[in-house]
């Protein structure tokens, strides 16, 4: 299963279709509700089935790796490179037709009315991304959410917090079967799928190991990140009798 | 004490002969059962007292170490080397006289009922080795199995879990002193020896000293190995001031 | 808010007339009285409204780092430096006027009774920084105190111990919202800041970040070093919701 | 205050002399009888008012520091120096006098009966050097042992278990004000001191960091580390507001 952001350089449409199937969209909430709405009703028009609201990332962070790791001389990018560059907003499929004038396309200022008022315009599914204690997720479940994904962007946005696999088993615990919890951040192993997955996540998500398979090898490189996972989440399934990802519950939880 | 798998390059005749006595026997369970009451009649008419059947390594894993250390050029170890190669099924000599056609020498979906079945074919004594579980060990006493290994094959069946050391103390608990409980995986010192023994194990294994003294010095290497851990066991007895093994008991754990 | 100490080269109605307001005065006290209290007039006088007494690098440490870095051969500094050392205490400013004769300016020996002298001495607030524990917290409440600094002098002055953000939650639970405890040592960053907050201190305090500001690029330094800090404070601010400095309370804390 | 041992090159009485004052003296049982009443006859004759039985070495170690440190080749060292070699027994002073034929300088198989012996055979204080436990403890009050050191031979004796500062506290709250309780291992800093007398140590012993400034500077080496210890201890007993020794108490332990 996909997650298709409004930060891309595709409009949803394109990727469906090369997909072959509706992808679940991760939506970033302009600060504008017009904007916002538009992206939703092209997203349901597209076909999606499900709405996941981003609310993790909301104010950025100091991106010190990154910032160690830009080139140290002045020299402008464009001087060098022709091709396109990380497309503005202006330039990204999913805003076409949207006035962004004056707008952010994703709210730091993000409140529970944006979910309100997100819950009452679309009859889709409406996830929440970026969920890490008990607290927001029963204020999520008031709220009419189908299911959260627990998740700090891969550590990018609460670096020196907790990992979501350590703040999974409260989420779940405040949930229990009432709507299903995700989990992404850390996945780099079949292993950490079994875990997640016993903790009480109804599934993971991966983001770096893609991308690292995305830029060494292309297309090859991620479908070998996919195999490689899938390959050692069968083995640890194996070694621990469990048939199908049904069976690994709180029962392999020492 | 010697456990002989059926991967090896000699058959159990030759292993007991050389040894001097019977060996206790390792075995992976072929997935054809004719192919395994064969092994198992051979075993017992070579004079094998105990069966152990191995049961952690059923679904492999993802030999990432090995990959790294493999020659990373395209030649074929054959354009070199003409002496033997790591023995297919069909040259070691456990298997002759088997018909293994559509058969894995190693059960990857090895059940209970293979446990039963086993059980039921021979009046030896049967262990289980690759248990980490209080459940599974309750499980093995209730079919009757004679001894139970906490192993996780050396770290390479479940390495992202609990070391053998940690497990041991719960499967202790469970069987008490109803069948023996051994161990192995990390045992490299005579400290971890006492330790094991301390922690309720009737006796350990080790593989990786043994190979590594192998490697460097053949079988000078092998009891130099031997006589380094017997020895640190005697100097560690000393100091706790037991005076034979069996004063080894968990009054020695803080 | 500055706070200023008398090892400075500076006098603080110069400093107090450069930052445009009455800096808080960090008072070593010296092991004469009548130059403690000299101190402390001039220090009113200027205007300062808040006098921190420091307490806890009373008898110094073994500063090993210093004499590792230290140049190793026999080259007296002065040698080829003919700029301002290192001021001695007839140097400092803020002793001018002060007979300093057979007077250390901090009291290695400083006890209680230094305490009550400078609580009846003035009608100021009064904090001591420099405290631990509960039982130094509840010592100062009971003397009139009006804020603690939980301090270890950024690692210096009891390295082996705790760290202060360890030290922080018996003393805020002991003290309650009877006194403000602020918090130094350690804080590195925006979310070292967002901690001590959540962790009930009213407010931090920052030493060597300022120091390395300083020392690379000057005045630009120091500015750029509170601007990443508050920056950081704010994009965690962001992250959890909190909306203002004082929503940041306990709930924050798993 | 030193110990002495019987391993010395040098006789008790010349060890006396020039120390001013009797040493303790650090007994080696030696396994016979005969032979450990004569050094303990001796010993009480130079004046020691203190037998401290080691019992912790008994058995030794794989010295793998040692052998890996090693020259690697085959020469002889007594090849190139005519100097003194480590002594023999028989060279040892304290040996002068003894027949040690067939004799043991240590005693391995060491007992309580050896205790026993010595607890009868000398009205001198008996203290027992090398216990970890409660229970080694209690049976030592019990045969009237005068005071304990925790002691595991600076790490060499049984260095995978504890640390003696971690098994301090048990013994010292095994024999309450009873007897002294000592503690040596580990011993690096002041801190370290502050430390184990706060933890209940009457007093703490040092091995290796005199060794060290011995090696590198001689007696001005020994000096100037119990000058760095001390003055470490000063200093954290000042930050700490402990005027003597005796105010170090277990209300400095969090």
């Amino acid at each position: 299963m996909m997650l298709l952001s409004n930060s891309t350089s595709t409009g949803v449409e394109d990727v469906n279709k090369a997909y072959g199937a509706p992808v679940w969209y991760q939506l970033y909430a302009p600060t504008a509700w017009a904007a916002c709405e538009k992206l939703l009703r092209r997203v349901e028009e597209a076909g999606c089935t499900v709405i996941v609201l981003t609310v993790d990332s909301a104010t950025g962070r100091n991106n010190e790796t990154y910032l160690r790791l830009r080139p140290k001389d002045l020299k402008q990018c464009s001087a060098c490179h022709t091709g396109p560059t990380i497309p503005s907003v202006h330039e990204r499929r999913m805003f076409d037709g949207i006035d962004m004038t004056g707008v952010t396309s994703a709210n730091p200022a993000i409140t529970w009315e944006v979910v309100d008022r997100l819950r009452k315009a679309t009859s889709r599914k409406l996830f929440i991304k970026g969920f890490e204690t008990r607290e927001d997720a029963l204020m999520a479940l008031d709220r009419g959410i189908d299911g959260i994904v627990v998740s700090n962007h891969g550590g990018r946005a609460t670096e020196t917090g907790r990992s979501t696999i350590e703040a999974l088993p409260e989420v779940v615990a405040a949930v229990g079967s009432r709507i299903p919890v995700f989990l992404d951040g850390g996945v780099r192993r079949g292993t950490d799928v079994f875990k997640a997955l016993a903790l009480g996540a109804k599934a993971v998500g991966i983001g770096r190991p893609y991308m690292w398979g995305l830029g060494a090898f292309g297309q090859a490189g991620v479908d070998r990140v996919l195999e490689i996972i899938q390959g050692e989440l069968k083995l640890v399934m194996g070694n621990c009798g469990t048939q199908s990802v049904s069976d690994i519950d709180h029962n392999y939880i020492i």
